[in-house]
C-alpha cells in the first residue's frame, strides 16, 4: 500500500477537477479567447497539478521513505535517492 | 483575432493530449501505482501544459503586442505591462 | 542602449545584495546551520534573482523589441524568437 | 551534525562560484551588455542555486529526516512535514 492511499479519494477529486480545467483551456481557445487570460488559467492548472504532486510526495516520504528506513539496509538509501531525484524533476518542470 | 489563431487545431490536439495525460493520472492512482511513476507523470503533464503557454505567448508578443507596438500609444505600453505579468505568472508556477 | 539602461543603477544594487546573500549562505554552510534554514535562504536568493530577471525582461520587451517593431522587417520576428527562447529558459530554470 | 557536514566544502566552492557568477552579473550591466546574454546568466545563476538546493535536500532526507524516523515518535513526522515545506518553497521560486 502506497503513502497516498489514505487520501486517494481527495487524489482522485482534484485530477477530476485539473482534468475539467483543461477542457475549460479548450473552449477558451475554441472560443477565441484573450491570450492572456488563457495563459492565466494555463499558470492555474500548472499550480493546481503542483499541489497534487507536493500532497503526493509528502505521503511517498512519510510513508514510502520512512518505512525503507525503519527496515534498515539499503533501500533506505535507495528511497532517499528515489525520492529527491522526483523532486529534481518536479523543481525543474 | 489573436495570435494564437493561426495554430489553433495544434493548440487544441495538445490539450485534448494534456487532458488524456491527466485522465491516465486518474487511472495509476485508481489502480494504486507507485507514489514516484505518478509523480513522473505529473512532471510530465506539467511540462506539456508549459510549452502550450510557451507558444502562446511567443504568438501573443508576435501578433498582438507587436499591434499594438505599431499602432503606437499608451496601449503598446499596456500590452507589455500584461503580458511581462503573464510571463511572471508562469515563471512562478 | 538597451532597456535596463534607464534603470542601471537599480539593478546594480539588487545584484549586489543578491551577492551578499549568496555570501551569507555561505557563512550559514561554514557555520553548520540548521538544513532547511539554508534551503528557506536558498530560496529567497532564487525568488531575488528572479525578479531581477523578469524586470531585465520588461525592460526588454518595450524598448529594444518594440524598437524592432517599430523599425519593422524580418528584425522584429527575430527579436520576439529570441525574447520567447529566454522566456522559455526563465521558466525552466 | 547535519546531513552536507560531509559535503562541506564542496558545498563552499560551489556557493563561492555562484557568487563570482553574480559578480560577474553586475558586470555585464555595468557595461551594458545585450539585456538577452544577461538574462542568459541569470537563469545560469538560477539553475546553479538550484543544484545546491537539491543537493542539500537529499543529505538533509538520508540524514537528519532518516534519523528522525529511526528514533520513531512525534520528531520523524514533523521533520517530514518540514522537509515537504522546503520542497514546496523550492518547487515555487
Amino acid at each position: 500500500m502506497h503513502g497516498y492511499a489514505k487520501d486517494k479519494d481527495a487524489y482522485l477529486t482534484r485530477l477530476r477537477r485539473i482534468e475539467g480545467q483543461v477542457r475549460g483551456l479548450q473552449r477558451m481557445v475554441a472560443e477565441d479567447e484573450y491570450c492572456i487570460d488563457v495563459l492565466t488559467q494555463v499558470s492555474a492548472v500548472t499550480r493546481a497539478l503542483q499541489s497534487v504532486a507536493l500532497g503526493l510526495l509528502e505521503d511517498h516520504l512519510g510513508h514510502c521513505v520512512a518505512q525503507a528506513i525503519d527496515e534498515g539496509g539499503p533501500e533506505a538509501e535507495e528511497k532517499v535517492k528515489e525520492a529527491s531525484a522526483a523532486i529534481a524533476r518536479l523543481v525543474r518542470s
